[in-house]
């Protein structure tokens, strides 16, 4: 994993505009949120799909490179316009002062619309229009920003098991499926890998949103580079609010499992891997 | 015009989610502020530029239409996030409530990166790659959001000719130029068709942004359905205010006449219609 995260941040330094091309504020910013670091968790499951359904990594700078550093742009326009003060209002972010504490908010929201559109520019690079499509609704009003509309919406008040499932499945998971996807689509995946891929990355998605909702309460904020509490501040729903602590450590865990007989029980790969490696993050 | 116009509508009306589906507000919100009207003038060069390339009208469906879509909804988020408060913070948009002040700046945000994505969505069913590239190239830091940065970066200090001409280039004639592109790709233009309408397209996106601060500055605010003066609150650098009424005028007409002059001169077609549109344009 270490390997594959150091690939990522060499993608990402080389696919960034250069801070040295205008507009540069802008992608001083844009280097600014990227280059924070972070797990790299997309970029890593797409490449960890793409070698799993047998991509050629000799052909990589033309399919999944540009994708990896696209996935981990769009999350990362996510993030910046997520802790803008008319959404979570968030100071801190992987240790560092958010985009708009360090810049201001209005280079924050460009540079956030700058790095969704350079996604777009990259897998356009790839030649295949379907990850485009995928990107596009993993990351759309069905997908990524219909989970932050409603995560918005649920604040203040009580939601059901029901709706802080569809909340993360749409917020979290949604690009986290379609990251493994866009791996498994460039490396030329039939119709069946395909499903079955989708539905591991669900299941770890899911689980991945449920455990970010338990270390916010029970996380060190130091590990973790951001202010934890922020949900409760927020009056956010968060699954262990609703089902309580307990029952969401053993969802997460069932979760796991059920991504895991998505393969062989004989099996081993990276994607197995990266399920176990999400089940037990501290950060 | 009008009919191309009202073409427009009915394929905004179609593409864009329906407000019964959830998230239910934030789709409200792109019909909000898509749907409030406009000259329509991206997409009404895209189909020109396909027409005028010889474009099959029998496969508009596959081709021209989603894009002409996409072009009005990325102009339409870059609209929504330029008029947040921490950007040119207005409240009038065509003659309504800007987006933020009608729902919220939250909704405001999410709903201008909502239209974004939902744009790719609909080229990439186009099914060609080249146009993705095209409109992510116009709309990226090399163009319309290096635009807006440099905008902002002007405002309160004087600014040379060459500064305010790059400014509107790439911040107004880049989409334009990139719509007219986009048709003509779709419609199989070759190389040096393409680059003539690239030409023509530079040369009108100019010429309309010079009239834009020209209606800013004399224009009829019931026409213009915003509030006129906005630049100079703002302190913006205009091109008249950095040539002078008279010379902008001058330099908007000339840049209508070297369009014109892309086309032979017995030629008669939509193209040359639209830029004299533009040159005469009170709205």
């Amino acid at each position: 994993m270490a390997d594959a995260r150091a690939l990522t941040d060499r993608l990402l330094n080389e696919f960034l505009p250069s801070e040295e091309t205008e507009p540069t504020t802008l992608h001083k910013a844009m280097r600014y949120s990227v280059m924070a670091g972070g797990k790299r968790l997309r970029p890593i499951l797409a490449l960890a799909a793409y070698d799993y359904c047998g991509g050629d990594r000799s052909r990589a700078r033309q399919t999944v490179y540009p994708a990896m550093a696209a996935l981990e742009m769009v999350h990362t326009y996510s993030l910046i316009h997520d802790d803008l003060p008319c959404m979570d209002d968030d100071d801190l972010r992987r240790g560092r002062p958010t985009c708009h504490k360090q810049f201001n908010e209005a280079v924050a929201t460009l540079a956030g619309d700058a790095l969704h559109v350079v996604a777009f520019e990259l897998l356009a690079q790839t030649g295949s229009v379907e990850v485009v499509r995928e990107l596009a609704r993993s990351g759309g009003t069905a997908g990524m920003l219909g989970g932050q509309m409603a995560d918005i919406e649920a604040e203040g008040r009580q939601v059901s098991r029901s709706e802080i499932e569809n909340i993360h499945r749409l917020k979290t998971a949604a690009l986290i499926r379609g990251s493994i996807r866009i791996g498994a689509l460039l490396a030329g995946a039939d119709r069946n890998l395909l499903d079955r891929l989708s539905v591991y990355g669900e299941k770890i998605g899911l689980a991945f949103q449920i455990i970010d909702d338990i270390l916010d309460i029970e996380g060190d904020q130091v590990l973790l580079g951001k202010q934890v509490g922020s949900d409760t501040r927020n009056e956010k729903a968060t699954y262990p609010g609703v089902v309580g602590m307990e029952e969401a450590r053993r969802d997460a865990a069932r979760l796991i499992d059920e991504a895991l007989s998505c393969f062989e029980p004989t099996e081993e790969n990276m994607l197995m891997w990266l399920a176990r490696y999400i089940g037990r993050r501290d950060n």
